[in-house]
């Protein structure tokens, strides 16, 4: 449709694709696997940190930073964590470079090699806990609320923008408590956080839940996490927040003098969400003409577009556009004024569709004849003429009913793709052909799980949190199961 | 003095490291050189970063990120980049690590080697201009001006806390424009935002200037950069700000059609600050004592610190605290209240000291009979006894005081410390007994520049942009010289 994007239908990840590149807010960089974050899509993401990082700040959480360099040694530390990231990573081997002996470029200085190679973070626990160490003797140290903005490295195979890259951007926090009561309940008040954010920012219902033994973070006692779908029935993993019971605690020696004066090992959380929160914003709401962005995420909120022939209308045009700027200004809204004379007004719309902006302002000479505005909704490609007085709140009110509307959509999109399933025979059929979540039996062991991923490419994505206990019969063995859980072929 | 804080007089370096340490504000890590940022300190960066930002927006500026890596030929792309950046680099040469064959932790897995090695950015002018290659045809894709918050690695062989660390943060400002005029006027633009940020933020006087051959920017036809004085009287560049030229579109190949459709190359700047700031902010202003902040940067500003014996005594305090804390946050102060039980107020008082805390209110229980509070200001030391109401004022207007006291001390120190000199002789006296700027005509060579740095270890800090264009004959060579140059021992 719009620019040479592929339909949704016809080929839905080149159209994500597609839509990443066209709407400028990625591309994939020199370096494999690595993308740059173009200023649009950059944008997004400041306003989802910011956001994310007063809901932490607000919970007692500071930020700090820790090396991007991690001891090889220390991967090691953590037993399960060592199978689980000391795998693709990138390895610093050398650190330094000569001038080639031909005289022609640069080679890599045998002399200056490392007594032991440093690895590029592909998560902080371990340098984390090595540092806490020293920070932790007694109990008045704890406590210990802590989140790190950071780039980290994992050395991807099949890399996807945003999805999976080499190298991607996230926030981890790594906390520290006295108790495994405290820890457990720090763990599932950033799993709200995570929860609420998604839903009251991105527009993303999602279902919390705990992973399977299989699908457990390396290190974790319990890993929590937040599943989101996208509109090709996948399921999109968006947040992970983890207990860690004593197991770094114990790994890197931490230990306090609780009240008792008694030493003990602490407990501790980690949690993350990255850049990955991207592709789900981008692909759980937009359509065949471009991204469709909620509003309280939208770096631009409306745009106004003067429709002109002569050079005098666009003066009278763009007084009434700085008069209506400085009002929806005033109200909040990011506004901008489109008068470049380089591209047509059918151009600027087309432009403004693809990138999502959720209302768009067409002012002409019979509008200021009239004193009246079209005002363009990019969700619903509604348009409709109003009257000049009131604008700002009418656009006011329509940006939040615009994300609203998104986030009713996506409740009911997952809604009518959620499927209970008592067979393994419609299971299958299910996964095959229509996708989604399918909510069945399991009998809770790693044989089934793993021979239904194997034959269905569907995975248990998380045994959620907020469904109701209802008891029944696993669909492959047969055998009893407490609860449903929520399975999904995923990104 | 306080809490073992070494004195100044004393060992000036070891004061500086003792404080950071002390002051919470930072630590080495367990990797070489590379430095952990404690939340104390993170959160005074994230002051910086966040005024920085919001003043590179408001003169058009957008952020992206570039990746970590670049590809080893990039370094010798540009002739004079690779002199200067393709030596003490880290280098990625595996993207793999597999468990011993002995069982015994992981190594390196060798048939994970990559066919050619990746640098971690010691920054980014060769992966940015390769981007920027794609990203600009014509005319209308300039200016583009773009800015990145990120980490970098320069293998330093000797580090210091904040102020030459291997891994630091950092922003980097990547513009292209179309005429050199265009570029020439950004890089005073930045030089402009950072000293002003430096005077207005951090009570900073700095002097801004060029740089002469043998210190500019690898790549650049001009380098300014601000410079300002620490206590021991050494200078420490603050920021820098490059007119690269063509050099890098030359390089890169890029090229845009202009307004009469012939192909020229692209215009460039790029320019940066570090976490090196913190570094200046903390040597600057600091005492024996600890940390002195500008109110404007500092992460508290207000500490209401209880005195009590009897627990009821407490309640009153803590009730009438809790308004006072109200009061000052209406004012967009940020106030701390530390009713700990676990320490006494001397220690408290101690510990904020230490920590900068620009105003201190001590409240008793014979402030709660008579309505008064006690103020202590951590720039001068001074108590006083004031009465409760109109305290948010009266604190309000204190800030600003301190804010330009400390300036205003700053201002007063560089000034009794800048020395004009016209014998060589004169000249090695000051260096090696005073220290301090030194102002001093120079023949614009760089032997004659090598020389004075070889003979007395004071470099050529900058040309400076604001003095008078007093002419003159070289210290050393007798020739002539047509304005003096900014002399001085740097870190």
């Amino acid at each position: 449709m719009s620019k040479g994007l592929t339909s949704r239908k016809e080929n839905y990840s080149q159209w994500y694709n597609d839509l990443v590149i066209k709407a400028d807010l990625a591309e994939y960089s020199s370096v494999r696997g690595c993308m740059v974050i173009k200023p649009y899509g950059y944008a997004i993401w400041e306003k989802m940190q910011s956001v994310l990082d007063k809901m932490f700040k607000d919970t007692g959480h500071s930020n700090a930073y820790f090396p991007l360099f991690i001891p090889k040694s220390f991967l090691s530390r953590e037993a399960a964590h060592v199978e689980g990231f000391a795998k693709e990573c990138a390895v610093v081997t050398h650190y330094r470079l000569k001038n080639s002996p031909s005289g022609n470029g640069i080679e890599v200085d045998e002399t200056a090699r490392l007594e032991e190679e440093l690895i590029i973070r592909p998560t902080s626990e371990t340098i984390i806990w090595n540092t806490y160490k020293n920070w932790i003797q007694s109990y008045r140290d704890l406590p210990l609320l802590i989140n790190q903005w950071a780039n980290v490295v994992r050395w991807e195979m099949r890399t996807r923008l945003f999805l999976r890259t080499t190298e991607f951007l996230w926030q981890e926090g790594h906390t520290a408590h006295a108790t495994k009561e405290e820890a457990i309940e720090e763990t599932l008040k950033i799993l709200d956080i995570y929860s609420s954010f998604a839903r009251d920012w991105m527009a993303l219902p999602v279902v919390r839940g705990t992973k399977t033994e299989v699908e457990r973070f390396a290190g974790a006692v319990e890993t929590y996490s937040i599943e989101a779908l996208m509109q090709d029935g996948k399921a999109l993993q968006s947040g992970t927040s983890h207990f860690l019971g004593q197991n770094f605690a114990k790994a890197f020696d931490v230990t306090f003098l609780n009240r008792e004066g008694r030493l003990e090992h602490v407990w501790a959380t980690s949690w993350g969400v990255s850049t990955r929160l991207m592709g789900a914003l981008i692909m759980a709401h937009s359509d065949d003409r471009g991204l469709i962005l909620p509003p309280k995420l939208a770096p631009i909120q409306v745009v106004i577009v003067p429709i002109y022939k002569k050079t005098e209308d666009l003066e009278l045009i763009s007084r009434k556009a700085a008069g209506i700027k400085k009002k929806l200004e005033q109200e909040g809204i990011t506004v901008r004024y489109d008068d470049r004379d380089t591209n047509k007004p059918g151009w600027k719309f087309a432009e403004y569709e693809l990138k999502g902006v959720p209302v768009r302002l067409a002012l002409g000479p019979r509008d200021i004849e009239n004193n009246t505005v079209e005002i363009a909704r990019r969700d619903t490609l509604e348009k409709s003429l109003h009257p000049f007085d009131g604008i700002e709140n009418l656009v006011s009110d329509m940006l939040e009913e615009i994300q609203s509307n998104i986030y009713k959509k996506a409740v009911d999109f997952k809604e009518k793709n959620t499927f209970r399933v008592d067979t393994y025979e419609e299971f299958r059929e299910i996964i095959e052909k229509k996708g989604g979540f399918v909510l069945a039996h399991w009998d809770g062991t790693n044989e089934t799980e793993e021979k239904i991923s194997s034959e269905t490419k569907a995975t248990i994505r998380c045994i959620p949190l907020d469904s109701e206990k209802e008891e029944g019969l696993c669909i492959v063995t047969g055998k009893p199961s407490a609860q449903r859980v929520l399975f999904a072929r995923a990104y």
